[in-house]
């Protein structure tokens, strides 16, 4: 179910009987002394293909880089700006739109996208509303799951952190994925325990100001595979309960 | 305290004392029946306008234009699109910024510029984390509060409203509008008494034929003077909290 | 007659009989030692609400921000850059298009924004002549009408200060919005009496060095309310004579 | 003195005891029955030819396409959109300003252009004015001549012609082009012979509509190559007198 | 070596004894009728993932979208315009020089992106040389390297298929991928075996009506997974020596 | 058959008998020691008027600027950005298009150039294929063809020159250029004799310490106006070549 294995033959007959698509979009930035550039990608890309694979639900290539400008003083990172990102969904929407797809569900893995997706979505849908767009396109539905946000995942992460989950770097995406790429554990001393909280709505300077190792409210070196394994039964319970919110609303 | 109606040497002076600066922003589009047009703008403005009387906080001029495409199907809405807004509110800053303004709050009448504000605030700050920025200018902090969402607001809509607060032409700020331009009160029946919920991520038209007469969830014929009044205080306490932890973080 | 304070049904009312509108749109910057910083957008919106008062035109938001790139190096300026204000005047076009109005007659109270107006009628009619716009719309007339500029205004001042008007913080401009905002009245002798002439069309350092205290050519200390009171008459006759030219031309 | 017949090892030498330059920027687009399409640009192309000849200035490319998009319904003219013209201008100004150039001197042929012209200039000192731009380069001075409104110009067509001048597809042009491109000239009757006034404020087909063979108010029948001859005359000495007052101010 | 496998700690390390990286870029487009969509992002990321491997050099996620427009009429193509792209490539290249990183070296599976990266290469340099970019950063090298085009790929597709390698969803490519994705194998009988040659710079419906099964020139039909082990060889060894000429040339 | 020479009415005409145009495109950059700054487009202009002269095609104005970022560090270059070329060429294709141009032909004449060309292209077809261009617009056919890359000039210039062509201030284009302008000649010592080879794509500095007279393994001191002569022939042979094939491909 996943697009990039698929022939323009097999999407052709998958939108005579279904018009949704998933798009795993994340970040590449730093997530402290233990935590991977990828996290952000790889926790939706592993849910999404879950997804997928279980409820035959097509699944779009990973969109990688993210809106990840307050992370860009800390090595690794790669960032769009947030008008990048705008044209970069406007696109993906356009093509699939031109398809017939209806209903675009992005699986997000990184809180800094939120507001663009957001935006995105607005901008897209003011081509119509403006009349300029493109007008032969019927209906289009588009939202955002946040996989970290679901109310099973919340839960999970409250059971076995409570406060050392944090709001970045946290303690339940490290452990989705190490999960996923089991090969990338790191074992990192965590000092102090847990980091420092406050705002991340600055530059990247001033992030790094604030939050010297990267983490933030976070002690992931709680994390495990084992852990991980129980976020992707619950992200993949809470995503797919959105999906369907999302595909045949009640 | 208005900018606009301050010399420049009069800025000049507050700046020697003063950097912070509130900046309502607001939005163009129908509110229902018996709401004004211009509902999104008339209420941050007279938030930010009786704060700025009791503190001494210096406001710039009234963003009247928002992000409000989905309200395109009434006649009266103006929208700009999400890019053309980051862009006007990227010049803000960046002007204020040069003058030695370091905390610029947004004070905002609008649920839907508020994604977009958070995109805005993102793409400033990446100019100068990316490193091409308007690297002179110093201490940057960019804030956004929505007046509907303080506390004090919300407990008092709570208790005057329950269910029919609603969430678009919402009786409390049609009451803070009324209580602010009095002579444009309108009394008009509510048919059916409370509108439908729903969500407002769309294109115009769907907007239109999911909300028929513009509400969301509300009952705004529940709205008086009076009430606004009382809203003006809660807002303006909710306001000044936030604009002090915003100037002064402990 | 003010949108802002119209519902949507009353603006689909006015629609029927009637489908011109006026958007004042001024500037946010420095006006010399006495005059205002909104002054710019203070003046076209008085003139534009009188002229909607008596004559039963719909006045759009002001549009408070305008191209004021080289007042930049005095506080308390704001500034779009001509591309974004293009971005602005367009979406605002767009938007009452939409709705079915076809004539929108800008009253403009900045010098600075008037190449830039007349380049974002070019772009956006530029989007119908190239065949990609917003086709559906029809009929569609754009016009700048400078409040300063009127042949009663222009004779009136001439008549009141001759040279000391000068052609920037000019003492009729000031005067005007004395007369709107009597409460920010400010008395300050001017040195010299009659400011530097001289051209505006450079960044804003070079503007601040060729123009020390803001002024151009100007000697605004004889304004008076009184004459304000006088400008708005004859601004009013003005701008409604060529409102009237502009929506039935012989 | 042309700077495409130039080496860069010239240009260098230029530099160190001139630091102005001409621009010529034109159009490309119909000029009515016996007008060439490219008018706008032959004829300040050839008055800078010319000034640069007598004078010893420095002549850039000529700027072949101008904003007509008002024009785009007679066949062969080509329009930038304002946007475009001035990303264009902007980059054009930059590239000069980066070898040492301070005074670059449109000389242009286009009503059309003037807006966005100006609209370019305030773009360009924006990007310094904000402290975002090209920052190390130096002075930075921008005007625009428009050949056809010098005051010797204005005089000859006053007397030749009279009301027959015109706006567009003018008398006076159309000798100018003449003269500098005998082997084009063609004899056309006009009817009626002095064509419609009007303004060109609008879209493509609306100025066809108002305009039927492309001329606005003029007999360009009355046009010749030896008048063109005494256009050219003119039209030197009040570039000339324009650039010295431009680089060398009083 | 993969950047979405380290901590920022690590990459930090990396960057203190090489500042090269290999970034894989792709597309998600139709490859005919047993050629994954995601054919060209799957073949530079196996490469790029085995040279990581092999010679301990850096390898960013991939760019799974492209520039892929003529392929819209076939289901499961998602297209980036070419300015989309190029912002794209652009806020990657500045993040990664902001880190210190020198070299970026592209291994890219698509020819459709060969124009707009090196337009994109050309923006970014720009930046600099017009003096507005980001300033601080020092040297910076960018470069294209098509895993299908070097000689020794080349050489065995040559070998293998002779004219039945084709242009677009080319034997050697789907040999590749499916080395890379034996669970995503397809047998498909091609019709005809050979598909029609020919210029792909056209719109998506004109290239469908050009090649209508989606191959331009090839029969995949010839590939096998054995033959996709040894295009990863030879292109790994291409791809390797283009590297190190492009890090260290001589 | 130029269209700056032409009426609108003979532009009429002519579309009816053909719907194929020229457009010359160049660039305004160094062109060595004795080359002069405007080769690039001198050449492709000459050319194509040479072609539209005999065979009767209509030549546009020629698109003097072109993307030559590389060479602003030496004095006399002007460059586009990319992206403003690429909104050049997208403006230019639009205005023809919308007369009934079907095939637009770039006759371009440097090399830098290519790469932006092509993206354009893509650009103009992207916003057909995305669904929200110029629709109503029919069939559109695009390229470029370089004149120095045709194979009657290569084998001219290797039979000529040998390895002293070189890459950039080739010896071909120098001997083209002064054919087409023998009153710009200029005689040169070249030291070295034959410039250093390398590639250009960097920024400007770099390319000035790579190449610090402005030539790429080039002598063009072997040029001269008899040789310019015979590469016209040559290239003009070429072109039309290219162009028959472009308008009536078998």
């Amino acid at each position: 179910m996943r697009l990039q294995h698929a022939t323009w033959q097999e999407v052709d007959a998958y939108l005579r009987r279904e018009t949704g698509i998933i798009v795993p979009i994340g970040s590449t930035e730093q997530h402290g002394p233990n935590g991977l550039v990828g996290t952000d990608a790889i926790c939706p890309e592993t849910v999404a293909w879950e997804v997928g694979e279980r409820y035959g639900v097509l699944v779009a290539p990973t969109q990688n880089l993210g809106m990840a400008q307050h992370h860009l003083a800390f090595p690794g990172t790669i960032s769009l700006r947030p008008s990048t990102l705008i044209a970069v969904l406007r696109d993906t929407v356009i093509s699939l739109s031109r398809h017939g797809f209806t209903h675009v569900f992005f699986l997000n893995g990184h809180g800094g996208n939120v507001a663009t997706l957001s935006a995105a979505f607005a901008e897209i849908h003011a081509e119509r509303s403006m009349g300029y767009g493109p007008q032969p396109v019927g209906e289009l539905h588009l939202t955002t799951h946040n996989w970290f946000a679901g109310s099973r995942v919340r839960e999970l992460a409250e059971s076995l952190y409570g406060d050392a989950e944090g709001t970045h770097a946290t303690a339940s995406e490290v452990a989705l994925s190490w999960f996923a790429r089991p090969e990338a554990v790191k074992h990192v001393d965590m000092s102090p325990r847990i980091a420092p909280r406050g705002s991340a709505q600055c530059d990247a300077d001033e992030f790094r100001r604030r939050f010297p190792d990267g983490r933030m409210g976070s002690d992931p070196s709680l994390a495990s595979i084992e852990h991980g394994e129980r976020f992707l039964d619950a992200s993949v319970s809470d995503a797919w309960e959105a999906y369907r919110a999302f595909i045949r609303p009640i």
